[in-house]
């Protein structure tokens, strides 16, 4: 089966989670809206009124005939028959626990450079973004990502959930990546405490078929229409 | 067997949405913080370093031998076994994106009265919290819970997936209930445009159980400290 990915065609964003997992698994997909009239197609589906599942807003995923949103949702179904989550009952609920955890941060960080409204412009509310982004430094990376840490010294390692690797470590990594690109001097002194959360970034791009994706014209480059956005004053 | 539930014992916050499920279910289970020293087990299990399944943050419910967190991860542990969530996948997968949808839009109103930081104290972002509710009140709710109006014509009524109630039904509640407490102003304007929610909001409230328990002291009145906050000069 291919599966049919939908997401904005011009950034990374929530949909990457999805992308890397699907990479990762090898599995058959198409990034519907980065192809032809793709995103016209995306846009119409999320207009349509005989969508019997209509999503509110991308990501989402076509497989087969079920449809599927929400980025840890589809994660969720992806998971185990790629080989990237548990199927026993406990283990899926810990990994989908974990994912949406990343999610509630990916929030605060898209909220740096948007704690108005994401209507706005960035440049609109770039006082209330560096008062954001001060108050984000002072403890919510070290809190997310100090939990990770705690996750990683209870599992072993080297991956979130023992000797298995999982979605959730993919969606890690991702983090990691966008922190580096969004904040490079604020991560500097963050990664110094966390060096299981950095040491499965590193795992995760040393996979064979993740470090050919992240070469390849399929991986968006980061940038400022995204959710990991650099702008120096953010960044203290 | 007994559910566990560990919430913050003062407010309804993300808590109040798995307490429904349980309620409604007719499940038993105890709201664990809200008894003798609760609340210390609480913290002290997020605290803990021998948890194989440590919790970010509350809610979250011990099950047997399952421990669970995340709200939406929770509810969706608990609907299909007590009739509140289809069994199917297609199903699952999609009272569960609404359910996340919910969240998402929860997360923008706890940020009417916290747009720069959850550590400040409301007074300390009165300013911000002005321009975010501003803003959030030009589209947020129009366009969350016109989804849900859109959603209930696909589905027919009375409920969100057509003829059986869900867990994303009794959450639906709670956020008509959270709004017109928090934006009695507002809300009214609001409501006018999405009679099928409203409708929603009146039949969860006329069910006997959920009637039984809003009339109970396990439901904790609205406050300023929970996520659905009355502040007047935010209510435009």
């Amino acid at each position: 089966m291919r599966y049919e990915l939908f997401y904005w065609p011009e950034i990374q964003g929530r949909g990457e989670y999805v992308r890397l997992a699907l990479e990762e698994a090898g599995a058959s997909y198409v990034d519907v809206a980065r192809r032809g009239n793709g995103e016209d197609r995306m846009i119409a589906l999320l207009q349509s009124k005989r969508e019997t599942f209509p999503p509110f807003a991308p990501p989402f995923l076509k497989a087969g005939r079920l449809m599927i949103a929400q980025t840890a949702n589809i994660l969720q179904y992806l998971g185990p028959r790629h080989g990237l989550a548990p199927k026993n009952e406990q283990g899926a609920l810990w990994v989908h626990q974990l994912q949406l955890t990343i999610a509630d941060f990916v929030e605060e960080v898209h909220d740096t450079h948007h704690p108005i409204g994401s209507a706005l412009y960035y440049e609109d509310q770039r006082k209330e973004a560096k008062r954001y982004s001060r108050e984000f430094w002072k403890r919510r990376p070290q809190k997310y990502l100090g939990y990770f840490e705690r996750v990683l010294e209870r599992s072993g390692g080297p991956w979130l959930l023992g000797r298995r690797i999982s979605y959730a470590d993919l969606s890690l990594f991702q983090v990691v990546e966008g922190l580096r690109y969004a904040f490079p001097r604020a991560n500097r002194r963050l990664e110094k405490q966390i060096p299981g959360v950095v040491a499965v970034h590193d795992a995760v791009s040393a996979r064979p078929r993740i470090a050919a994706y992240l070469g390849s014209p399929r991986r968006i480059p980061f940038n400022e229409y995204g959710i990991f956005r650099h702008y120096r004053e953010l960044d203290a």
